[in-house]
């Protein structure tokens, strides 16, 4: 393995401590690994993200104005505890509530609704979503159901500048789950992710391979198959979406195309360019265009693609709201 | 070699069509692979800059209000042509001169000034400044003296907002060639890049080793070690710093941390946490500080860290300035 890290145990505390010296606009809570604005919105509903590390930007590269209030940062693919994420909350908490957005990991679920729990013992109210917009598998290593990948940063940007326009908890409730129920993401993997911890590939893929639907912990996808083009692959994601979804092209979509951490710009711009060509062949209305790493998956090498139907012309002005989150 | 591409030789073509499709806000010359602003803000000087392409988001992601107004993009680590450069300076001529950045590569230099002959027979006004922040080695594989590397965006960006206020093309030659005076940067790699026409390393580390100072087309360092820790890397990459530029440690800085393409952020905040303690403990006061992939060298992973001295409290506000290039 070689990374540039120190001690293998210590790469949490040491980026969220390298978070905080780069970015003077967040609070660091040491003790719980929290990243918050410096600042909060006074009387707006909190909101908070958060799980396991080594999705970098993800989470904490989305606190800021028009996106979330704190991220809660598990240890490196292991989701935070209970007493993390009720950290979170109460830091958040401006008076008018707190809104979790859950990747649906079984681990994040308990930990993220135990919180909630804890908090509402001490009045504060409390709701969230569980994103599961990774359509590739159903039921997977850590998951009931599907998982919740990329799709999550158009929740957060979406909620977070809602929120900012003063909307309730229970409109956020229902705006996030209206999101969650139209977005849709498939990811690929051509080479696997090492965790510091472990040190070694989660999984293998042969130099000529790469595999379908993988999850952003490198839980297995759909197919294994050797290495296709950009536009094949561009192809066979928007089929397997179009497969699952049953939607129909008459759709006005957001498109995030997501690098997993070790795919250079230049690769996800040339499958950007495969894939807005194809959904433009057809027939879908691209409104909303954003490529990068915004959920990654440490080290891995690969690409996911989020497609979102704009099913409310707010939503396209909530994506394009300005916002202070350093990775947006 | 796996990557997500098409042919090969396609990716220059596919990845700025592919920007253009994302970018609403870029005209794209196909013609001469330039990326410049739709929109021109008037009598303002323009600045351009350029280069081999492969290091995405270099150059065109800079183009934007208060950055760069056209970039200019070679084939893969290969200089664009005169006449490539001259159709970018024709395009940001707004009546007010064009000024040119260059990183210090004999291809560049020499098709950057021959463009900016051709532009003056056609009275376009054209200055330049030639850009060579890298301290590890002098004379290198395509450089005379040293090589322009990521201080480049910063370079972008302080000219960009001082173009953007009014500044004259002379003004805009002396503020630049100042910044480029108090500019110095460093980098390592743990894993050589591969350009897609090439399709195999560019050079070989084995598996437990690094090089230290090495180049952004892979050009060799001054060192080749066994892997360091990230705290070790930051003392050896400001120690380097030191020796060469001979500052004092009173200096107030920018500091920028740049990914080389493969790297993820944790490893980049875990390696910015090192250097901005050390600066800190030797009595440096660091007022600007960035972290992410600006000047990257395709696949490569490791890091570079640049120092810029802020001799004029100016250049801090320009470093700081809003501007709607989306890489910045």
């Amino acid at each position: 393995m070689k990374k540039i890290i120190n001690q293998p145990e210590q790469v949490l505390v040491d980026m969220l401590a390298g978070y905080k010296l780069v970015h003077d606009d967040v609070t660091y809570l040491e003790d719980t690994h929290v990243i918050t604005r410096a600042q909060f919105t006074s009387n707006k509903v909190g909101i908070i993200s958060g799980g396991g590390s080594g999705h970098e930007p993800a989470h904490a590269g989305f606190v800021g104005l028009g996106m979330l209030d704190a991220a809660v940062c598990g240890h490196v693919f292991t989701s935070p505890t209970p007493d993390q994420v009720f950290s979170a909350i109460k830091a958040a908490d401006q008076g008018s509530g707190v809104f979790l957005v859950i990747k649906n990991y079984s681990g994040d679920c308990m930990n993220f609704e135990m919180a909630k729990d804890l908090a509402e013992l001490e009045g504060i109210a409390v709701d969230y979503v569980i994103v599961n917009d990774d359509v590739a598998v159903f039921d997977s290593s850590y998951t009931e159901g599907r998982r919740g990948v990329a799709g999550t940063i158009l929740v957060h940007k979406i909620i977070g500048a809602a929120a900012e326009k003063g909307a309730s908890l229970e409109d956020i409730k229902t705006l996030a789950e209206s999101v969650v129920a139209h977005l849709a993401t498939v990811g690929v993997a051509i080479k696997p992710a090492i965790v510091p911890e472990v040190g070694k590939p989660g999984f293998d893929l042969d130099e000529d391979e790469m595999e379908f639907g993988i999850g952003i912990h490198g839980e297995p996808g759909y197919s294994r198959e050797k290495i296709k083009t950009s536009r094949e692959i561009a192809e066979e994601l928007i089929h397997k979406i179009e497969m699952e979804t049953k939607w129909t092209t008459d759709q006005t979509l957001a498109v995030l195309i997501n690098g997993m951490g070790a795919t250079p710009l230049m690769e996800q711009y040339i499958f950007a360019h495969d894939c807005l060509n194809i959904l433009q062949e057809k027939g879908y209305k691209v409104q909303f265009k954003k490529v990068g790493n915004y959920m990654t998956a440490i080290d891995m090498a690969g690409v996911s693609l989020t497609l979102l139907q704009l099913e409310d012309p707010k939503w396209l002005e909530y994506l394009t709201e300005s916002t202070l989150a350093p990775a947006w």
